[in-house]
């Protein structure tokens, strides 16, 4: 059964999911004479870069997460339905969907990332995802209710198993969120839970590779792991984690620790659906585009963002998997399309790269633009200003900016609020 | 297993659940020479008066709930557990909770109300109640669900049961939702929905007495029926449902109607525990208790709030349920423990009725104190004031305030948000 549509005199491009790509590709088609049709499991478009601070008390779910009908409110030539992509009938130029087939005359994959546990089913099970809002709330509630338990422990141990955090990969998430548990620890629990000594609580930030953020400038690399220290954070290099069974985690050099929370951010894979040929899908599951972001340089199928991998001479493992990439993506498959409407030439994806940032704590951030380098209190202020500015909707960069400016404040995290209780998988 | 609290030299004084009553008096006993202990299967204080605005997209709920543990941040004599209590063991002064038995020495129920479907299967599995933030947010998701779903609609029919709201039960929280819904369906739901004909969303309001708002003042009871009517909302007095089956509402007079949301604000019952004797339970579930708010005239065991029925001369039913009767309560017992211990007399509660208030929409409220009752633009600025005031912490008061404002210039309701879908029982 087809999912009805308004009728148009225009050709209908599909595109699924509504992250940074999917987003400024939809906008940019206002007023062009396309119909647009936007497919998310969500009703809401996700502002990824905050999630850590949604998962550490910082800030409301709901002011990050933005409904995507307001967002293209007025835009006539757009339709949103909420449902499951399962998969794609390229041979028909339809998609499959739980909800039923969708027609297009253009269909683009904007499907972003989600966790990559490299096949470990131990790890998938019992360790803590955090790439969408409710990854982010359980992971929350988690926390919350682990400090709870430890009140309730018998033995050194068990207390000790509740309160060691264990964060592995060093990328930005790992490193915000690394920094973010640290801040509750020196600031928020010991108010919250006077009867714990939160000096054991520990944070333990774990990298495979021999340095943190790893596409930054190496100043930088070494400020990161320096905040982190200095907020109390252990940064742990070259190390690997191998078994999780939820209660105790073997590192790849044989060393054991007792951790009832593991937070994994050490691997993204592209969201994909059935349909596409596998000689189209790279080993972390993207698609490998043309500079047109065509896949298998078919006209009408596009893939941006995160899922898309397109190599050009100076990125050979296509380019990083960042906000403005995406964004710039769906500009350019936007302009592409109208332009070959007009019966213009294609233009090929040229990424202006303007610098990427993390941030660890109150008043330490890196941040880098070409040659240029910094970190601390300015770092911390310019992190702060993009993301607000990045953020969709006044009222969420009001909400969200009172919340920092409170947060700075009073050295606190407000939304400490188990809403819905998370349920662990238990230990072996 | 007892759970562990830390040494006291003083009488223990088990409270259960943090409501308005419970924190009023935990509160009032910092200082006190008690050792306070607080069990609630939340680790936050809701703010119940305004779940309506979550369930209708206008707050967060994370605004309107508040970490019980940073409401008695320094308060030393605080114990807090995140706990279910299951039941009372008066004999050997203890009570049982899903993690370990806790000894009191003065225990008190302040565990409030929950909803009451009168013994009716039916409604208790279809319909939806509002009484936690888990509830509200299951509303809010239903209620953006059942839109999606009328866009997908194959008969006219289906898309009508989606798109008829019926809420039963005409006291304050039944007029502030069906306020709430119409202006849904006025200014908010046609920007997300232009493929649909808003005018064919109906919000019923069905009340079995002959007024709204019973306990109001005779003008206050044809204002609100007004200002719901100029709003698009349908009032039907006298009316009563006999039956649901997800789909079909059947009322007491016959009449059917197509509808997959009724919103369940009939009525209410006390939240118990096992282990009272039958003779201390009315058959509203709440706990009769003496003029000391004691329950059996047991020197030890108190209710407080909703779920206590005090029985004085103004008061033959027990005092109206609501949040100043709690607060006052509490402030009672923790008096009389005080003055107890003093070697002073009890004192006996005394209900300071500083009246009533309910908001229908933007400047449509009621409000009433003594002899003075008024409404409109006045009343709802009123209304908000004193809300505003009444919120738990200045973050969120700020956030709320922010939200309303932002509301009120632009007739928007932003956090329309399905975050956790929620999945009704479907239709026999």
């Amino acid at each position: 059964m087809s999912i009805q549509f308004p009728k148009s005199e225009y050709p209908r491009v599909v595109i699924i999911s509504c992250g940074f790509g999917g987003l400024q590709l939809a906008k940019s088609l206002n007023g062009a004479p396309f119909q647009v049709v936007m497919l998310d499991k969500n009703n809401y478009h996700t502002f990824q870069p905050l999630l850590y601070q949604v998962a550490t008390s910082g800030l409301e779910a709901d002011s990050i997460a933005y409904p995507i009908r307001k967002i293209f409110k007025g835009q006539k030539n757009f339709h949103f339905r909420w449902c499951e992509v399962k998969s794609l009938v390229a041979s028909d130029n339809k998609i499959i969907t739980n909800i039923g087939e969708v027609a297009y005359d253009y269909l683009v994959m904007a499907t972003g990332t989600t966790t990559n546990f490299f096949g470990n089913s131990e790890f998938e099970q019992k360790a803590m995802p955090m790439k969408s809002v409710t990854e982010a709330l359980n992971l929350r509630s988690l926390i919350l209710q682990n400090f709870e338990k430890a009140l309730l422990a018998n033995t050194d141990e068990e207390r000790q198993a509740l309160m060691n955090f264990v964060v592995v990969g060093g990328g930005p998430t790992g490193v915000e969120l690394a920094g973010a548990l640290s801040e509750l620890k020196n600031h928020v629990l010991p108010n919250d839970y006077p009867e714990l000594d939160l000096k054991q609580m520990r944070v333990i930030l774990v990298e495979s590779g021999n340095e943190l953020l790893q596409a930054f400038n190496q100043t930088n690399q070494q400020r990161a792991k320096t905040y982190l220290e200095e907020l109390g954070a252990e940064v742990r290099l070259q190390k690997g984690v191998s078994k999780f069974d939820g209660r105790t985690i073997e590192f790849k050099d044989g060393e054991k620790l007792l951790s009832k929370n593991l937070i994994w951010g050490a691997g993204i894979k592209g969201v994909l659906i059935d349909g596409f040929d596998e000689t189209v899908i790279n080993p972390r599951k993207r698609l490998l585009v043309n500079d047109y972001c065509q896949i298998n340089n078919q006209t009408n199928i596009f893939a941006i963002g995160d899922v898309a991998c397109m190599v050009q001479p100076n990125y050979p493992n296509g380019h990083p998997q960042v906000a403005p990439v995406a964004i710039q993506m769906g500009e350019l498959v936007a302009q592409n399309l109208i332009r070959q409407k007009e019966g213009k030439s294609l233009q090929s994806f040229n990424y202006n790269d303007k610098g990427s940032m993390a941030t660890v704590g109150r008043n330490r951030a890196v941040v880098e633009a070409g040659k240029i380098h910094f970190g601390g209190w300015l770092g911390w202020l310019v992190w702060m200003s993009l993301h607000l500015m990045l953020l969709v909707g006044f009222r969420n960069r009001i909400v969200v900016f009172i919340n920092w400016l409170w947060n700075y404040l009073s050295y606190d995290r407000n939304i400490r609020l188990i809403i819905r209780p998370f349920t662990p998988k238990e230990e072996n």
